[in-house]
């Protein structure tokens, strides 16, 4: 094969607070020949999720940060161009976690084959893929819905609070949604069939919320922190469980502020109500992926599951489109299409 | 049976900060008949604990306070002196809630008959009673010690901690103790067998504390909170639990100071290292009685897990050891002679 021009973004300079444009570099170079057991790769899809600002920052997380220069990283959807792996052949439609480029080499033992047939390809970096999973399995194995419960779920349309929502619902639950806007708000409540959604830029969101909740909030699912977690703080009932999936109101922040609940304050209401607060991230439960995967594929069948993407084309779109997440600007799981799928 | 004299402690006010003599009075009055069903009972110990400090305030925690002059709530073991309850009998000795009263007439079903023979009748108050089973079913269901790992307990010769770090060595795990002062320290670690113990009075706490568990902390059992919390947190490792017991520290504060550790910062390390917090009161765990007992009754015979009481004489002395008691004052179970045993 030839030698194949690729397009990488790179991380140009570490953010402070929103990353902007400057933080990103679109870089053109040539693909490295693959090696034995590698495979050269096409990018079609590339996922954006919250959790890629942690890896901007210098400070360690659950994972390293991003060098600098080093491409952004992120699972995508690519089609394998040439094949030294014995496991995949030219065609095949893999999962991987290559970045934000056009071309990739990876070895083959850290992709998975997709089949094209059982969803669009698009979904294995969203509703059956790792915002699906982390959504099933935080849900289930933490907060342990019980039928006639209360959950409370933020960013309710996004690409993780969507399917909380639903499984919630599947389980029995009353469901109430948090969301950015009337339009985010009337899709969970309309199409998702959630109870209720509420602005989260509704000034009276605690006074909405208790209404929305008469008899408390068994579950609250995670993933926004900071004035939606103050407005479900006093609401918690006794032996609620608190999935902590992600904390995105806090992810641009140059300094945490300690806000309107103070550790003792939080620690007794631990004690008192015993509460269970628990962080998780999805690998954590990565024995649990064919169950899930068996589970939302037939729920998606059955139609009791929807999903929305928001995809975005092109590769030197992703930097705009990743500042947009940070601000909820999305409407769907965030996809940038990086090729065409053939 | 003749008219019974009996003496009560009450709750004269409610404490602002410490309790003080003040907050509580001695009233002497006539017991009443007992009703079908009831026995008149004789106290023989009265227990202290730590929560007792929460019934004395308003505000709702767990269980309602105690009502000003009502009798002081606690634990009893005590003499059936006369019986009209099919199940018990003159001589029988009972675990019961009688509370801060040198005599009281009790619903027999309310009693548990305890068995001279298995231990001394104290030991159903602290070892065998309702501190030992909160160190079991805490550290057992919610820390899950495993081999190897390495297990803080705070307030480390008090009725609870004692246990907690004694039954983790059981499990194999490395226990370090922190308690007030050398002397109990040395008991810690000279008695107990936990493989070290820090003074929390020691300014350098949080060095040692990391010197002294160079891989980080697997199970932090939360009985104190404020600045021991504050020393352990840094300290945590990924997936750490964090059973949550009490907080005596912060029982007399009449404010809640956020301390050093904001709840965005805490949140961030739930998530990031995937911690369990989780709040619980022996209550909780009801139905793991008979498992408590026979595993604890059996170490203690085979010299596995000691026990110390701090044995107080007198009911009109309780009030003074109560408060010493949140002073970190006592030394082992603090319990009342409130009537000699036969």
């Amino acid at each position: 094969m030839s030698e194949t021009q690729n397009r990488q973004i790179t991380l140009a300079s570490r953010p402070v607070g929103e990353p902007k444009d400057e933080n990103f570099r679109l870089v053109e170079g040539v693909l490295p020949q693959p090696s034995k057991d590698e495979v050269v790769l096409r990018t079609i899809y590339l996922s954006l999720d919250p959790y890629m600002r942690g890896r901007m920052s210098a400070t360690k997380s659950y994972a390293e940060p991003v060098a600098i220069d080093g491409v952004m990283e992120g699972g995508t959807v690519s089609e394998v161009l040439q094949s030294q792996y014995s496991g995949l052949a030219k065609g095949d439609i893999v999962l991987g976690y290559t970045g934000w480029q056009a071309f990739a080499v990876a070895h083959g033992a850290s992709l998975v084959k997709i089949e094209k047939k059982l969803a669009p390809i698009s979904t294995a970096l969203g509703v059956l893929g790792m915002p699906g999973m982390t959504a099933y399995t935080g849900l289930l194995n933490i907060g342990q819905p019980k039928e006639g419960e209360t959950v409370v779920v933020a960013a309710a349309s996004g690409a993780v609070g969507a399917i909380v929502g639903q499984i919630a619902k599947i389980k029995g639950c009353r469901v109430i949604g948090i969301a950015g806007g009337k339009r985010k708000c009337d899709y969970v409540v309309q199409e998702l069939g959630f109870d209720d959604c509420l602005d989260h830029k509704d000034e009276n969101l605690p006074a909405l919320l208790a209404k929305a909740c008469p008899k408390g909030i068994d579950i609250y699912f995670e993933n926004v922190g900071g004035e939606i977690f103050e407005a479900v703080f006093p609401l918690l009932n006794p032996f609620a469980r608190i999935p902590v999936c992600g904390l995105i109101s806090a992810y641009n922040e140059t300094t945490l502020a300690s806000g309107a609940i103070s550790v003792p304050i939080l620690m007794r209401a631990i004690l008192t109500k015993r509460l269970t607060f628990r962080g998780f991230i999805v690998s954590d439960f990565a024995s649990q992926r064919q169950e899930f995967l068996q589970a939302v594929s037939s729920w998606i069948k059955e139609g009791k599951l929807k999903y929305l993407e928001d995809v975005v084309d092109g590769l030197e779109n992703a930097p705009k489109a990743f500042q947009g997440l940070l601000k909820g600007e999305n409407f769907g799981k965030l996809i940038v299409r990086v090729g065409e799928e053939q």
